[in-house]
């Protein structure tokens, strides 16, 4: 993982911080008993808590409960009641369900309802069995512990192939903080705010609009910039809660601290966000897109984002082929106004750097040096359009005959 | 094919109307010495021109090549020099080499260059040979045929695995006219003007202005209504000559008249639509989404390719798999403020129909009779949004392992 100055990477995900204990167990939504499915995080004191949803207009039914609850405690959590499996959307009951699991969870902790965080992922347009969840509610909190987030991590897994956690620790005011999270991938994943379901936790004290103000600002650059496969989720969400244990003066001001705060958060999702591509489905390859020379960020996320969502740019990615012409189509369709047929484009890996196309047009090069650097499994497209000093990040993946696979028959 | 009262279909394809010969070789471009690469159209008269053209920034060369053509002589060619393999895109000396292909046309046929359409679809990024076309152009010209119309479909072909022609014949003020086409796929296809290489012919006596109005409204509901895998290729043209040899009053009205013409230009194209869409790279299948119960036009259009654009309902068809939550989520993130989350949705095939969600809830259905369904080659996909009373269809095919194979090292 990118060092940055001041931040140590830790273990511990979703428990790093002081005071969150998680657990996850199988419940039986998932018939592979070795396969949690049922994920819990509590915070040991109430947290400021902030979140960003899917734009998607098929909401799932925990999301439209979740909003519910934040709106009602005016951004306050305690905790955190996920499933697997099941997504708890295009249901005639969803909403009911949901908030019967954020009923379960509280009667469970001794706290209101509208404290709970409720989230779901899986199949679309199942009812979700709500027994299996009530029956094991009491063993689910009586496991909680400060080092569970492997547990609960596991619980949110769906066609994952790898857990994803990232924490790290810094300092606030001379006090050391910690922030981390866990979170999940990996289909159905296109940028259009959160693209996934990501919970991060943290004992800084900062209060609930600048959780938010900076959550929405480094989603924009990290799971915004993320695509697997062009699909908008019905249910992703990214949860950030805050829960002060830490120690420090509680954040309130747009100052150095609420940088600092902001630098950490970006470190984890950012971390998340390439942990997310490189597992996409069926994916054998990161691709990262960097748009340099752009005249603005949003224009160069735009132009970032189209090669690394191109279906043809993806296949070319699988097969190791240094096809100048599927970028330069990309960067052609994306919807801007910016110049694009000045371009250089470059392929880049820990096997060397290749430019392939110069102002706009097409160069030969050397064919088995493009192959070698396009061989390894973290490719950097890189394109300098030459028409600014901004430069942007966008992260994706190859398209495989395993992402056609896992997807041919989701449901089973 | 889909019969309209009015209209029969007739063999002949850009051949079929009267006055138009065609011819096509193979010069070498292409190392399968039987597979063309060269084709030419010519009118025996001058023909009013009209064309829709990609939107993607990155343009072929031969397209802006085509476009100074079209303005400088108002409208007007006599000839379409097409080539397969090479793109002739994102090459320095692309447009001189594009002008090249229309002088050497020009200079066989005794005509000028300007009246002269170029066109070229292949590999982007790579130097156009001139010398192939250069040596073959008199044998191209001397092979003219009124029945050649297979050879030159042959030479616009590139991982087609089946050519692409449709026409048929209608009365115009009791005049028999005809009109005829012929197009090429199957991958770098996505609506957005045009979205392949087409090229219709017709005897019909019509004014410039009214095939490019026509043109324009069609293309809408049919070229920019289909999708093969999202990316909007540098090279799309949808070209229509006319050159009145039908003998009927020159259409100059929007009145019966054009609306006949119009009606046979629909019939054409979106014959080609749905042949394209089936023969899309590595499609096994065509899936055709049918949006009802939409408010307007625009909106049922931006849904339904929504739909058959999203790669996990492409992936869903492949493997048969009537997962209603797919269709949900692809009619979410449409771009549109219309509500969907009151649809019921449907497949239909040659096996049957099953109601799959209603009114937006996922149902419990016969999932053996939904497999036999979604096992047929053609699968339409039916969604009433219950919004209104407008119907708004799109073609797509299913996302395949041979799609990746086929684009993972598509230049060799």
């Amino acid at each position: 993982m990118e060092k940055f100055e001041g931040y140590t990477y830790v273990d511990g995900g979703v428990c790093a911080a002081k005071g969150f204990q998680a657990n996850g167990l199988n419940c039986g939504l998932n018939s592979d008993k070795n396969k949690n499915d049922l994920g819990l995080v509590v915070s040991d004191v109430m947290c400021n808590t902030a979140a960003v949803y899917t734009t998607n207009k098929v909401k799932g039914a925990p999301i439209v409960v979740t909003q519910k609850h934040l709106e009602a405690t005016g951004g306050k959590a305690k905790a955190v009641i996920v499933n697997s499996k099941n997504a708890n959307t295009c249901n005639a009951d969803g909403e009911e369900k949901a908030e019967r699991m954020a009923e379960l969870t509280a009667k469970q902790l001794g706290i209101l309802a509208d404290e709970v965080v409720v989230a779901s992922t899986g199949v679309i347009g199942q009812t979700l069995p709500i027994e299996p969840i009530e029956s094991h509610m009491e063993e689910l909190a009586k496991g909680l512990s400060y080092d569970g987030n492997a547990k609960a991590t596991n619980a949110i897994m769906t066609t994952d192939t790898v857990p994803k956690e990232v924490a790290v620790t810094f300092e606030v005011d001379g006090i050391t903080c910690t922030l981390g999270g866990m979170a999940k991938g990996s289909g159905m994943i296109h940028p259009n705010m959160a693209t996934t379901l990501n919970f991060v936790t943290t004992d800084v004290a900062i209060s609930t609009d600048l959780i938010q103000k900076a959550l929405t600002e480094v989603a924009k650059i990290t799971y915004n910039c993320l695509s697997v496969d062009g699909d908008t989720s019905t249910n992703d969400m990214v949860c950030v809660m805050a829960n002060g244990l830490a120690g420090n003066a509680e954040i309130t001001k747009e100052n150095k601290d609420y940088e600092t705060f902001k630098q950490a958060l970006y470190i984890v999702m950012m971390n998340m966000t390439r942990m997310l591509a490189k597992d996409g489905e069926g994916a054998t390859k990161l691709i990262t897109c960097v748009c340099a020379g752009a005249p603005d960020l949003d224009t160069g996320i735009i132009i970032a984002k189209s090669v690394i969502c191109s279906p043809l740019v993806k296949c070319a990615m699988y097969g190791a082929d240094a096809n100048c012409g599927r970028i330069m189509c990309a960067m052609g369709y994306a919807k801007t106004d910016c110049c694009v047929t000045k371009a250089d484009v470059y392929y880049i890996s820990a096997a060397g750097k290749i430019l392939v196309c110069e102002n706009g047009n097409g160069l030969s090069f050397d064919e088995d040096l493009a192959k070698k650097i396009l061989m390894e499994d973290e490719i950097e497209i890189y394109v300098d359009l030459h028409q600014g000093d901004v430069k942007a990040t966008a992260w994706g993946c190859d398209l495989t005959y395993d992402y056609v696979k896992i997807n041919g028959d989701y449901r089973s």
